[in-house]
């Protein structure tokens, strides 16, 4: 069965869980804290970044957007309707454009200080960055939030997933980095009615359960965080 | 004609432009200051972020990744063996973990730091940033490029090129950042003597040529930076 070292509160990792989720591969999660990867980790990954994705034959592939391409082109049979990033190039060029926001603009402004203040910061030895959170990042992000949902609500309000007509990397890329944020009670979502109804819809999808079931020790999810109807 | 909107000093516009060369695509060049994009170019990608490419049926393809993968998609045909990202899944794999090292790890490590602190902060205007540079941060780049380097030269010692046998989006992407660098003169080749010869090879290709002969107003590059005999 295929591997998957991941950590709860990745939201790399939460994308890829997701994602063979919604394509039906089963696997074998292996938990992996991001502030001191085991050697074995390390060495498949040198950047050392969750996740890695390890199949049958022992052969690896690191990091979130080679396993994200790499189901496409191993998972995913040509003409069967499945892709997770459109049938098209320029929807596909739509979904990645959404998911760079999502990876790279909304970590940046939100979930990645987010995760480091409260949860690294938490468990990390002192000489690996533990401590007490530093508030003014906490305020930081949670002001910056805002416009991301607004963002996500104007996307829904005129398509029927983020990044068109079908679920793709998009939403899941969303959802992954949202629903971190949110086990750690930190989404306004009374800010947008439409960001919160999507996120209903994906949120109720079977691939989504395993993480509505996540705890990290220590650190209980607010009552909203797994109840479909917050 | 494809247009191009990129700023010279962006890596990701660089690996964009040295893509486009690699597969014969001609493009019209559009320069933009990425402290402050045009309101056109902030309308075709919204996240504020350079490259953007626009066909000519002026449809947009926004983002590092898109871009990349969309020129694969349109015009790479199959089985001509002109692929930028390799032939099979798992070189594919291998070839987008080394493009992240370079665009995540290497760019949050040394590059989007010293371009910020050297050129964002010298041109932009007060209220977005400009003004002079923090020492500490350039120190801390500058020192840190130490173990790209030494992760490149290893690379470069056991492979024809960074991700495998062909030239990949690995070596450009690797170029892209370290030539933004060098043009800075941040770059101690000394200390790693394959990693020079790595890219004096990628340097020498006439896809680098535009390149090398970019200019940044006001902040001319030191005489290396162009010299293939450096």
């Amino acid at each position: 069965m295929v591997k998957l070292f991941h950590f709860p509160l990745c939201p790399f990792s939460r994308r890829i869980r997701l994602a063979v989720g919604e394509l039906d591969i089963e696997v074998e999660l292996n938990e992996e804290q991001p502030w001191q990867l085991t050697p074995g980790v390390m060495k498949l990954n040198p950047a050392g970044v969750l996740p890695v994705l390890v199949e049958d034959d022992r052969s690896a592939v690191a990091g979130i957007e080679a396993i994200s391409e790499y189901l496409e082109e191993t998972r995913v049979p040509d003409g069967s309707g499945r892709s997770l990033l459109g049938q098209t190039p320029m929807e596909r060029a739509e979904v990645r454009r959404l998911v760079a926001w999502f990876d790279v603009k909304f970590h940046r402004e939100v979930s990645r200080q987010l995760l480091i203040e409260k949860v690294d910061r938490r468990f990390a030895a002192s000489e690996r960055g533990g401590g007490p959170p530093n508030m003014e990042a906490l305020r930081a992000s949670r002001n910056n939030i805002r416009q991301h949902l607004d963002m996500i609500g104007q996307l829904a309000d005129t398509r029927r997933w983020l990044g068109g007509d079908y679920l793709s990397h998009a939403d899941l890329a969303a959802a992954a980095h949202l629903s971190c944020v949110d086990y750690l009670g930190d989404v306004p979502w009374s800010t947008s009615a439409t960001a919160k109804q999507w996120y209903v819809r994906v949120k109720s999808r079977p691939s989504f359960r395993p993480l509505l079931a996540d705890q990290i020790r220590g650190m209980p999810p607010p009552r909203s965080y797994a109840d479909l109807d917050f």
